[in-house]
């Protein structure tokens, strides 16, 4: 079993680089925070006897030696970046328990077949830089580099700007390592497991995603002056597409969820109507057919009501991933070292993305997820046990070890 | 008549101050390009021979000394602040032409019984700090000088500290002033002269207003793991309410209009349900029974679809004003300078809001409004023809000097 005190005790110290206005954390990627986060990260992990990889999106790589100099290295790993109101769970988790991980075989003396390395992957978040899971995806070859290093965050700064600025653009080329295999601990950030009272998920699935941002172009106008039939409203074509994306989702039930979080008006003043209307639709379901079909019905939806309003409509796709079913075995270990351990568990799909998920495309991976109170996440108000944490982590390991052998 | 070219030209030096980024201006109140524009117009206005008061509020008041040293001035004038994207001639043209009207009366070595005061109100635009017509409003005294200076803008900058940063805090007490009377033209804002042919706008009237500011509060909650039925989505009840404001504007028809120009969503991630909608519903008619009956429709019907959603709904009223009716005998004024010059004209009921609403509170007043193309103002693309600027500083040159008597 692991060390639950020093497992927390590092997530508390993590918690305190870029925190958050309501006890949570802002550490956004490639933010001067995120770079203090991962200086002590590093440093953690060379104090436990690792050695530090950083590839070109800025990914760290820290590898604990294996026994056997011809094996593949398990990695193991999430992300230390949050949201702009995150908290202090998700991905640090993955990546802390991870270092506890090792921490334990060096306790205990024990050296694995296959090297085991910890990773820390950049811009998971997707908050600053769409898409959501960034450098894994350029890693398993779905992103171009060159792609990766021009998306802009709201003030138009790029990846690889901010990349460099924060000094983290690594030598390594991307995705040039191969994996023996990879698994990565998270809290759910959904309410089944606390609901079910399990405290431990085996993730056999990950539902798939389109981030669809559209563009509303209408014109510009005074809000008193311009009479009603005057308007070309890309504010209220926005809303209808928000309640229409609604109608969408519900009509995919269950298994199918559909929102905004991002908008965007301009000029974005109180008597002038907006010119420009810009905002991202979030669609998922574990059903690549469902999610195909909501994807056509919102832009063909959206067309109409655009077309209703005299609004053009632009629609381009910033993130995506099919749904993914994680590897038989590894999902197996972590059923098998969750019942070895006495710790109830159940199967689940993940409604999130994740590193994982892209890992998946170039190696055998799979999750093992934890409660989290009230299925919050995205929200700084997160909140696990000391317990969960410490049983996700126990879970890790055997897990791990049962892939790294011994 | 005035010397429409030198008009044009000072039209067109002014809108090198604060350029925006589309061939119009960006010169909100109290940033660095409003000061310069300032300082250009006063160089100007004191060539011609005026003296400078500013008032606590930073209203620039140019004053052209008349021959009764018992009489109360003439005031005649507009706005220079821009909304961020805006065009050239929105509040510009009103000071400008008055002082086109000053120029002239110096060409003419015309005399006047009473002063005639050039005026540039503060923040007439409200598009950087709620409400619109701000200064005008504390000189009728409709605003307090504190509640005025505890304005903020988005990034939280106050009206008072930018009014001192940029200089332009004056030491006369606002609303000190007596006036004889107030003239002001502006561009209509609206497609009505244009349709009608027309190039002079007799305002008989000004349509009332409100801002309603709506902050909904949700859950934030991940996009992905949150089930549809688990959301509290502030932006879905956004939507409706989006929706409902349009309905109940068209239930109003005609003479009223309604919609919203600023939204914020908070924390504004792509894959996080807002926690935080912020938006200001702009809602307007000529006619107050249905302005009030607008505002408690919207208000009560807004209650009733966040309730239905579990989002809290909290309404602040951030600008007001009742339709005005303006002084018979100005407007009367107005006609008859028109029909001697030999413009065509209509009577107009103003669309927009203008600090003439304000001054009309403390002193007769009215306005001269010319017409501007297809109707479209806040707007970088917002034009006039120098003859349309021409007409309409004539009639209000003639119009002022029956007022302020020779
Ligand atoms: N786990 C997580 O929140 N990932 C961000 C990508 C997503 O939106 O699913
Ligand atoms: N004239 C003008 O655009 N004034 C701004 C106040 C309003 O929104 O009516």
């Amino acid at each position: 079993r692991i060390n639950s005190g020093r497992l927390w005790d590092s997530l508390m110290e993590m918690a305190k680089i870029g925190p958050g206005v309501a006890g949570g954390n802002n550490r956004q990627t490639l933010t001067d925070a995120d770079a203090e986060g991962r200086a002590v990260f590093q440093t953690w992990c060379e104090a436990a006897g690792m050695t530090t990889g950083v590839d070109a999106m800025g990914t760290m790589f820290m590898t604990r030696a294996g026994t056997d100099p011809e094996a593949l290295p398990v990695y193991v790993g999430s992300h230390l970046d949050t949201q702009p109101t995150g908290g202090k769970y998700d991905g640090v988790l993955g990546v802390l328990g991870a270092l506890e991980l090792v921490r334990t075989l060096n306790d205990l003396d024990i050296r694995t077949k296959h090297p085991i390395v910890v990773t820390n992957w950049a811009n998971e978040e997707g908050a600053r830089f769409a898409p959501a899971m960034l450098a894994s995806g350029v890693f398993a070859g779905k992103h171009t580099l060159d792609y990766a290093y021009g998306r802009t965050d709201l003030e138009g700064k790029t990846y690889g700007g901010e990349l460099a600025r924060i000094g983290w653009k690594g030598e390594e080329e991307v995705g040039a390592r191969r994996m023996h295999a990879y698994y990565e601990l998270h809290i759910e950030q959904g309410p089944i497991l606390e609901a079910e009272g399990r405290e431990i998920g085996v993730v056999t699935h990950c539902q798939g995603l389109w981030w669809l941002e559209f563009t509303l172009t209408g014109k510009e106008a005074h809000t008193g002056s311009t009479p009603m039939a005057m308007r070309t409203n890309a504010g209220l074509a926005m809303a209808r597409i928000l309640e229409m994306v609604q109608e969408v989702a519900m009509a995919h039930q269950p298994n199918a969820v559909g929102g905004v979080g991002q908008m965007q008006f301009t000029p974005n003043s109180r008597n002038v109507l907006p010119g420009k209307v810009v905002f991202t639709v979030d669609i998922r379901s574990p059903d690549l057919d469902k999610l195909t079909s909501m994807r056509s019905r919102i832009e063909a939806r959206a067309a109409e009501i655009c077309a209703g309003l005299g609004v053009e409509c632009a629609v381009e796709p910033v993130g995506h991933f099919d749904p993914v079913t994680f590897a038989p075995d590894l999902v197996a270990n972590v059923r098998a070292a969750a019942e070895r351990l006495g710790y109830s568990h159940m199967d689940l799909v993940s409604g999130a993305g994740h590193d994982a998920c892209w890992a998946a495309a170039v190696a055998p991976a799979t999750m093992v997820m934890c409660p989290c109170v009230g299925g919050l996440s995205h929200n700084e108000a997160e909140e696990i046990t000391p317990e969960w944490a410490a049983a996700g982590t126990d879970v890790l390991l055997h897990a791990v070890l049962e892939t790294a052998g011994i």
